[in-house]
């Protein structure tokens, strides 16, 4: 007998090839299955609520296996916080309904990505944790570029070219930047029923061009409009981003402690 | 013809074995000498105000230089910062007055020492910059063990034991504890004309266990009176411990920016 379990993972992307597991390279996906089977003594396979790119980092990526019914989320918790390596961390395991999919089942993500606008940026305690941009970034740029995501487009000129997907269409329901504290710089919030491969940081590498003058608000638009990526910016480096968090329906849950969409909302 | 240079160095320490080059492992000296021959096409020797143990970091280290007469404060940091591994920065070169030396020349050092007593200290993001020890603190009993070690002591029971020296007086001028944000625990602030080998993490360490109940806040005076570390507290872990600034006397500047000791007082 076994029960499904979501596990919220926070990691330090800078020296994994990304969650999936890859032929080559460590993959965080590896890492939680390999802990996984030496905990269980037997092969399991664990889904996250997202992928996400080599050196992006996650401070609240569900995570759903299953497990043998005679441990609790607690002493799962402590066990994989004793066998997981130290740039990974689990912060919480919460017991679900059977069929719950961390991936299947969720209806929205978010993400946040990280901008340093000054000089300290370049320092070794951020730069692995935010893009070192160190030049100031236009306010209301970023902000009206960030507005006209807001909604449902079709992102296909924000989606790094790879397998024919049947829809590119999204629904961006936050995408607002935050200044930081200590003038350090902002941070880009989004969230979204689903992301396409690349996308926020070909959003975040469109926006960012838009706040150094490089190319107009208007542009945003114009690509939205698009059926390529041909004129879209660079993306974003990695190291800037963060998974948040996912959302998934209130009846998954078999537990009952408090709000279960909790994790999205406050983060 | 050389002039002498001051960098404020900031490393992360997690993969060096300390400031001190050694017989084995990556020294952050090794590393910045490596760089400096490279600049200048002649072996240089770069000094520090103080060693740091391997695992600690720096937030504001200075070393100094000698330096090709050519080179411009600016021009070498650019230079520097190019050259040096991304765990290592300059913020920034100033010019000094010939002899001065970044140890030998230093007035007072600061370090600060960061303790997570909340469960989120374990983070990846977190646990390589701090003691993530997880548990509250007495914050009257920290504060009344840190008001014992201010002025002049006989430190011999918060060092390491190694070569003799020819005494073991230190003058602390600042020893306090300050909350972090959020709730995430205590920074330990420390400032004092000299600090022997172990000396923070030994301090920390000691009231550490004054602030968990383990030992009663009268073992510091105690300590103090003592000739040796035989009842002195195990030394706090390094990833905890940043070496901050240190202060020179005003006429070893050689340029005229500001005050000499801001980065002492501001940090």
């Amino acid at each position: 007998m076994s029960r499904t379990f979501l596990a919220t993972l926070h990691f330090d992307g800078t020296a994994f090839v990304g969650w999936q597991r890859q032929s080559a390279g460590r993959s965080v996906q590896a890492e939680f299955e390999q802990v996984l089977e030496r905990l269980f003594g037997r092969r399991t396979a664990a889904h996250a609520a997202g992928r996400t790119d080599a050196g992006v980092h996650a401070i609240g990526l569900p995570i759903s296996f299953p497990a043998p019914i005679k441990w609790t989320p607690d002493a799962l918790r402590r066990a994989l916080n004793a066998l997981l390596p130290n740039d990974c961390w689990v912060a919480s395991v919460r017991t679900m309904q059977t069929g719950f999919h961390a991936r299947r089942s969720a209806l929205a993500r978010r993400y946040r990505y990280v901008i340093g606008t000054d000089d300290g940026a370049a320092s070794p305690f951020r730069r692995p944790f935010e893009w070192a941009l160190g030049r100031p970034l236009d306010d209301a740029a970023l902000g009206a570029a960030a507005s006209l995501f807001r909604g449902e487009h079709d992102f296909r000129a924000f989606a790094a070219k790879g397998e024919p997907k049947p829809h590119y269409d999204c629904t961006v329901t936050t995408a607002t930047w935050e200044p930081r504290e200590g003038n350090r710089g902002v941070t880009f919030h989004v969230e979204a029923n689903r992301f396409l491969h690349h996308m926020v940081r070909m959003m975040v590498g469109t926006m960012v061009d838009v706040g150094l003058g490089r190319r107009p608000v208007a542009d945003v638009e114009r690509l939205l409009d698009r059926r390529d990526n041909q004129e879209t910016s660079p993306p974003a480096p990695p190291q800037g981003l963060y998974f948040v968090a996912a959302a998934y329906p209130e009846d998954c849950y078999a537990d009952v402690t408090g709000d279960p969409n909790a994790a999205l909302q406050s983060a």
